[in-house]
């Protein structure tokens, strides 16, 4: 149970990028979905850096409420966005690499999970989008590995191999995928730009890698969640000015929510 | 409850002051405290903008778990900041107007909710923070007043006057107080700086305002809280070099306050 009233919630599930991204001053996706959809979602970062595809199973399997938890729940998880790949796609010798085909099957588990009526998490309310691994830039990631006294532990062709990968996860379970690793490479291509420029160290996301993420979900929404875009939800409670004008102030101060008039989303 | 596996939370209770804390744009001190303690407190918004303490009362009963709740449920507040004022303190003929008393009671009946025994929201766990309404910057606020064809309706006198009244409530009742209002005024006193420089409108706070509060915040914490500064409190689920580690993965994955071991804050 929560401990404070409910809103209902976007959940950012995900490994780094989804943990820093609640950086203002990277003006990360995750910090600006809260703030646009201030007022109307709690959008909760469930980030874990470092953590691949392996460990979010069993993660995600406590995160989600189950069918009894739904009824018993005010509020639900109109989305959630599953983002990992960048520590899968770790080269072999990594300690962090999952390989492709458990990768494919990690994902379409943590789907099906929510999709599937036969899982007791089953959650038809839920919404997802999967986002793919963005690009690696080996010229700065090398840097960093040799700063820890490491080989290079990850590639471009590798990345693009675990985002082809997500790609059909989306495409078999009819569930939406923000390419973040094509629109960041398309860029590079057609405006002849050097992938340094979104990405922070080769691996993490900076401003503009994530400025290029937050757009791509909007877009996602926009085109395949219309119903829950930050301008299709409403506030919680009244606008003030709209609060002068009612009869029973009192009455209009109730959260829906809480009076079990949930918000069909 | 919760829809997806509870963290501790903060609460941020206020007006239109906390509803825009979540803008990274202006360093909002809402996401700047969501992203230093990511992965170990959820940051809740619950900002109103343009509400005062007669309409935050009654939101607040709704907002507070219930001693039972408390008890059934696996995560707890540590920490709720009560931040209102800006509108209480618009001068007698606006509607946004509550006099003086009638603000120092709210806010006592505010912190009486979750401090007193008697009350059915009692929680002894849950540390407070009062912060006092900014500075007024008549000159810019002025003009907002006019584009919208009304006339001046607030003064810095009056937003002084209610920063006092928050200072007393936080004596009487052993709040911490983060004076934003007197934090500002000496800035502008001791560098010779003007009120625009830390105020977007001459009524919300701009990013150097922003800046100014979290930093307040924070110091607030390390003084009166500091089991709570994000220093000491640790992240949900072990940095990924330390599972590694680990014997049993499955285990070392498993959160603590399902396990029915709550974090003893």
């Amino acid at each position: 149970m929560s401990s404070t009233h409910p809103y209902n919630q976007i959940i950012l599930f995900g490994d780094s990028i989804t943990q820093f991204s609640f950086d203002p001053e990277l003006c990360g996706f995750g910090a600006l979905l809260a703030n646009i959809y201030v007022r109307k979602l709690d959008v909760l970062n469930r980030g874990f850096s470092g953590y691949n595809t392996d460990w979010a199973l069993p993660i995600l399997k406590q995160l989600l409420p189950s069918i009894k938890e739904q009824k018993e729940t005010a509020n639900s998880i109109p989305l959630m966005t599953i983002f990992f790949g960048a520590n899968d796609g770790a080269l072999p010798f990594s300690p962090q690499h999952v390989p492709l085909d458990r990768f494919k099957s990690n994902t379409k588990a943590m789907i099906d999970l929510v999709k599937n009526p036969e899982s007791p998490l089953y959650n038809p309310k839920m919404r997802l989008i999967l986002i793919t691994p963005p690009p690696i830039n080996e010229v700065q990631w090398r840097k960093q590995c040799e700063n820890n006294g490491e080989k290079l532990n990850r590639t471009n062709e590798a990345a693009r191999a675990y985002a082809e990968c997500i790609k059909e996860v989306g495409r078999e379970t009819g569930t939406p995928v923000a390419d973040i690793w094509s629109k960041i490479m398309d860029k590079i291509g057609r405006d002849d730009r050097d992938l340094s420029e979104f990405l922070l160290d080769g691996l993490h996301l900076n401003a503009n890698g994530y400025k290029e993420l937050y757009n791509l979900l909007l877009s996602t929404i926009t085109e395949r969640y219309p119903e829950i875009h930050p301008d299709a939800v409403g506030y919680e409670l009244p606008y003030w000015r709209d609060l002068l004008a009612v009869d029973n102030t009192l009455e209009a101060l109730q959260f829906p929510l809480l009076a079990n008039k949930p918000t069909e989303i």
